[in-house]
């Protein structure tokens, strides 16, 4: 058994707290929560505090808190090893004596619920020795664990800001194009779904289709008449993007 | 029975006719294209020319040609109804009597196999007489089919364009930044079936996440120093257009 204490119960908080309960080979030791009301929903559950001063020992602590209340926490008095889940930042903002990262690359909402089996996880230590006891935990609650730099984690974190955040955008442009000319965006679903599909099977270069590929001038006009403001502007960005990639001259 | 050619043996051309062979209610009366070469695959599985005056009498004749091929063709000799398969273009551009359009809201491609069954039909004829017959062909060779007007269709290619065409690019900068500093792309698989995932229960806004979301400047700056040319350039406009659907000040 393993010993841990989640401190934070924000999005990436109530997912490990899930995960450590539903592993058998982890004990969860304690939930801190700056506020009692963060605290409300596990109370009976395992022990819960407020204050840092009084957490109780445990081998691993793993700090779900935004990157700015990070770097405020005094966590030296600490003897177990303390990790952070923030993809950008090093271990170096935790004040404790050993620092680690446990990132998990997926995006968490309160609206889905998620398998955190499926979720890999990228770890790092300050020190050799710490590597063991992070990695061994972290098999306990996900499938699929990487060992990953500092400045690794933080060009994946820039890639998953691509992957996640700018494809939802994407498709949160074409969803306001539905509903603003009373078009069922469910017409739309198949083909999202095979532009997901494609990327398990093909480079996304080899799977590029459309008006800027085949450099469709006429089309791409029509397009960007119908479009304004900052939706032209991704229009023509992304057109370029496509272009360049394939080395059509504009 | 209904009596269906195939005009063009492309991408499209090709999953129609698969679809035609597949469906018990559909003869495939004859496949068009202009080469030989495009033809030799049907060969001794259905009648095939080379020459549009000399094509079969048929219910329905689908032309799956590039759009500027398309208005060159006089097809003003055939009695059947003659459709397009093109997402931006009137039937207007079709030189024949009875004319609609037979647009496949998908993304084909030779590397992937589809099953037609799935992909949305949109379909629109010049005269309501000639509507039926194309609603009931549709019908058998797909699940979901809908009438969209001109004016619609030509909304729902551009959405389309954003859905696919610019959320695969996307993909493609994630991919490359992976590669580039030699991270397994696998990491972010969960992530991207997630995004894909929350498109079918939640809309595109409510799902949005990252560091635009969050205004988040310190991660954003950080970011952008990583990037350089067309990427940097995607990177600034879709934090723009996340920040302004989302009301917050720049």
């Amino acid at each position: 058994m393993i010993k841990v204490s989640i401190i934070g119960t924000g999005k990436v908080g109530t997912h490990l707290i899930k995960a450590c309960i539903n592993s058998p080979m982890v004990q969860l030791v304690e939930i801190y929560n700056r506020s009692l009301e963060g605290l409300e929903l596990y109370k009976g559950l395992t022990p819960t505090t407020t204050v840092l001063k009084d957490l109780k020992k445990a081998d691993i602590y793993i700090v779900a808190l935004p990157d700015d209340v990070i770097k405020t926490l005094d966590l030296s008095h600490l003897s177990g090893l303390i990790v952070h889940t923030a993809g950008t930042k090093s271990f170096k903002i935790l004040n404790a004596p050993r620092r680690g990262v446990f990132y998990p690359a997926q995006s968490f909402s309160k609206e889905k619920k998620i398998n955190f089996k499926g979720v890999p996880v990228c770890i790092e230590t300050e020190f050799v020795g710490d590597y063991g006891v992070l990695q061994n935990f972290a098999h306990m609650i996900a499938q699929n664990v990487y060992e990953l730099s500092e400045d690794k984690r933080q060009k994946l974190h820039l890639a998953a800001v691509f992957a996640n955040n700018f494809s939802n955008r994407i498709m949160g442009i074409a969803y306001d194009l539905c509903k603003e000319h009373k078009i069922d965006f469910q017409i739309l679903q198949p083909l999202l779904q095979e532009t997901f599909l494609k990327t398990q099977i093909l480079p996304p270069k080899v799977a590029q289709t459309g008006p800027a590929l085949r450099n469709d001038i006429q089309t791409i006009e029509k397009h960007l008449n119908q479009l304004k403001g900052t939706d032209k502007e991704v229009y023509q960005i992304l057109t370029k993007s496509i272009q360049e990639d394939h080395g059509i001259k504009l």
